[in-house]
């Protein structure tokens, strides 16, 4: 631990009197230190001048109580030199210049014992509120393949899909971690305080804003970008064109993440989003778990076999057997001597493979002639 | 018309003796000739030998009579140098060594008014015969999307997704040609007797299988190249992995034609063969007719919008209006004061925008505070 006490409590102030995601205030941190910023924040007026806001809120700031009554409730402030700080977010420097928000934190408050530094190979399974129970169960089964995996699944505890995540990385005893826009001792949305709770217990519960702080639009901007920068890659399994979801997809694509898109219904608005990012070359298409490990897979490592087709009873026979069988009419029987001339083989030949054919039900004997089993004929082209 | 009678006799002669597809006669009738290659065959036995199944059939062949039989009932022959004989089909020249079927017919047998010099531009929309009634849906409005652009719309004729294609286009009053892997006068699978009698009067039914033939699976795999062939693009509407579509679809890539395929479930087998082609990069994703016709348009023309959303009423705001609407907590209240703090404005300015935002219903106002409206709130990311 090379972090001072004093350099904890000057992050800890500037992270109580700004906004998450401020690009000046996290810039200026990350270049000055937290003890240089807050002092220039304190003596230079005219500098103080473009953070009104955070110059405001100074004097009633009280960070030590904050990091106490914390501490007391099992949260901790990691900063960035700590042991646990997850080394992934300083690909945030100077990300977020052009944007609403963005750099890397000046610290996050973390509930729980998974170890942020430790969540690597991460995954993020975000989406859609509104999503279907197609999007769930994919975004559950998907969640749980990758915590079997011993992915560590991250993602936002909103309704929807968020929540199928975090529910199916723990139900396949995988870790899963909720970075939120509020509090990490708050609950929102308020219905998932019991998952979130479990999480607080056993896995990890992160946000970049206060003990305490309510859900503000900004805040969740601010959020995804975290969730993004905290993985390997994005997965947004469903998500309708103006999604929050996508927000994370473009942070994952701008920190040069893997960004991935489950498909669905052309006829769904939850995957319009997702369409249109795939569409687009922002995304690639998965359809599993074992999708996004093959693509996140270090080289060599779940390598998914292209699928193919089972092999069919045709692939075992042999060249001259299917010769006849590709010259058996479908539906209407024909002769064995109208079989024999477009295999271009001889009648005897010809009448001995097609009872051979017959005993394995390739081909049927009607009394006009011969023609190919039920089972076969299931399997013609188109 | 450059065509001799000789030249479309012997051509029709070796249609008859030979199986569609079959790369070696079509690749020499290709080269030397129709009239030439049937010398060949005729005279040189050291050849012959090569071709059993055409040489044998050859005496009892009568290429007038078929001809004669075929126009009374309204079929043509078409063959290369005819008028009608459509140009893109000679793409197929030499196409096929590697395969078991390829090359340029030898001719078409076609039923119907439609021109098939005049098909340009088509789209083949093929698919699952075991399609799911998403998969009709899709392929049914895309087809009349197509059909009603001008675009001619060809597929196979089979159950599911072909028929749906062929009926969606004719709704439309759109063009449609079937290409059918038995002859044209005859109906497979026989459900749809009915539509091909129709498309057989009003549009077009090709086959390269002489009147009478019966659906082989050869026959299939050599009509799939048809389809590829006569068209500028292949939707793959619906697909398992072992499907003739995606064989369209490889016959169309080998073309250098333009490969499509539209999402569907993940969890539906029906559509595992097309994600797996998108996954793959062989295939564009497109979810409706337009992204097809952007697709194949010539360039400048159906270049669709990038989807966006449609503006929110956030966007209408001043920066001041939204810079205090995104200070304001989505559920539980807060004071003005606080929301002033949070925003970094002044508590008058904010209480004066805050009363402003309550009459277009962004925030509301509650005893303890204020927060976000409630259909802002469910435009909250995420």
């Amino acid at each position: 631990m090379t972090v001072s006490d004093e350099e904890r409590i000057a992050r800890a102030t500037i992270n109580l009197v700004t906004e998450p995601g401020d690009v000046r205030c996290l810039g200026l941190t990350r270049e000055l230190g937290g003890v240089r910023f807050l002092e220039v924040l304190k003596e230079q007026p005219d500098l103080r001048s473009e953070f009104v806001a955070a110059a405001g809120r100074l004097a009633s700031a009280q960070p030590e109580r904050v990091l106490e009554e914390a501490a007391r409730r099992r949260i901790r402030f990691v900063v960035p030199g700590d042991d646990e700080w997850p080394a992934p977010l300083d690909d945030l420097s100077g990300a977020g210049m052009l944007h609403a928000r963005g750099d890397v934190p000046v610290g996050l408050w973390v509930r729980g014992p998974l170890r942020i530094d430790r969540l690597d190979p991460a995954v993020a399974v975000v989406g859609s509120r509104s999503s279907t129970s197609y999007g769930d169960q994919v975004a559950g089964d998907m969640a749980a393949v990758l915590g079997a995996a011993g992915r560590t699944v991250v993602s936002g505890a909103a309704h929807g899909v968020d929540y199928a995540a975090h529910r199916g990385a723990v139900t396949a005893d995988g870790r899963t971690v909720a970075v939120l826009a509020c509090g990490v001792d708050r609950a929102y949305p308020l219905a998932h305080q019991q998952m979130l709770d479990h999480l607080g217990e056993h896995h990890a519960v992160v946000s970049e804003a206060p003990p305490g702080s309510a859900p503000l639009r900004i805040r969740f901007l601010a959020r995804n970008r975290l969730i993004a920068a905290l993985t390997q890659g994005t997965v947004v399994v469903e998500a309708a064109v103006r999604s929050g979801a996508l927000n994370t997809a473009s942070w994952a694509d701008r920190l040069h993440r893997t960004v991935m898109g489950v498909p669905g219904s052309v006829i769904s608005a939850a995957s319009e989003g997702v369409h249109e990012l795939i569409r687009a070359g922002g995304a690639s298409l998965v359809t599993c778990g074992d999708d996004v490990l093959e693509l996140l897979g270090a080289s060599g490592e779940h390598l998914l076999d292209v699928r193919r087709a089972p092999e069919g009873p045709r692939d075992r026979l042999s060249i001259r057997a299917r010769q006849v069988l590709d010259a058996v009419p479908v539906s209407s029987p024909a002769a064995a001597a109208s079989i024999a001339r477009v295999a271009g083989l001889g009648i005897e030949e010809v009448e001995l493979l097609l009872d051979g054919l017959a005993v394995d039900g390739h081909v049927e004997r009607l009394p006009s002639g011969w023609r190919l089993g039920e089972e076969v004929r299931s399997t013609i082209a188109q």
